[in-house]
């Protein structure tokens, strides 16, 4: 079902400070910015391999959920996306086995993805989200 | 610098309920067990593709540094491991930047890896781990 480990998200206080020190640490390359309304998020995908990414998520306000996340458990880890191939036929064998969708239709990801999130207390305490890609044009 | 995100760390209560858990959800398969008495963990790495994993891990004692945690934090991501090619030119590098390693020499991880961790303030919040992987006979 799991093709990869997408990404992960890392909540912060200031996208752009972090964009430098990922980039320097890790010698990472910017692919995407992107600010995400919906989602309440300015953020940016920086390549680890392949198809494999570090996002960096800035909340636009502090009643957003990623703000929300900041206030209570400061900066860090965020959420662990999977690549699938097909995110609605993912949600729907998953939600078979009990676990509960945050989102009930497939919403707007980065990069043209179509995503959905999973009930963090259902997967272990990882907030955890399916990815699937944008097609190639 | 950064070949893969080689795993994502799951700390939990009960290895066993979690394997279970995730072997049906995702439909992976368990690919190593190890007790790790060093790191004072019990452990099972889950094939998510190619050389990607989810690292379920459960503590030894209540005063390790996973049982601490999940004291904290409670269940949920403890950290993310990427590969590298070479454990020690990697630490070499990432130290030259400024950032606090949690290991002076590389120590042994899962699967006859060679891994070290660095200091998650150092990395946005992240414990990161840095993991040469055995090489293959």
């Amino acid at each position: 079902m799991l093709l990869r480990i997408d990404h992960v998200g890392i909540a912060c206080h200031d996208l752009e400070e972090k964009i430098r020190l990922f980039q320097e640490l890790f010698e990472l390359e910017v692919v995407a910015r992107e600010v995400n309304e919906e989602q309440g998020v300015k953020e940016a995908m920086l390549r680890v391999a392949g198809d494999s990414y570090i996002q960096l998520l800035e909340p636009l306000s502090p009643d957003s959920p990623v703000g929300r996340f900041l206030a209570r458990r400061g900066e860090g880890v965020h959420h662990v996306a999977f690549g699938v191939g097909d995110v609605s036929d993912a949600m729907g064998r998953i939600a078979e086995k009990g676990v509960r969708l945050l989102d009930e239709q497939p919403r707007h990801g980065s990069m043209g993805s179509s995503i959905a999130f999973l009930h963090p207390k259902d997967v272990g305490g990882m907030l955890t989200e399916l990815v699937q890609a944008a097609k190639r044009k």
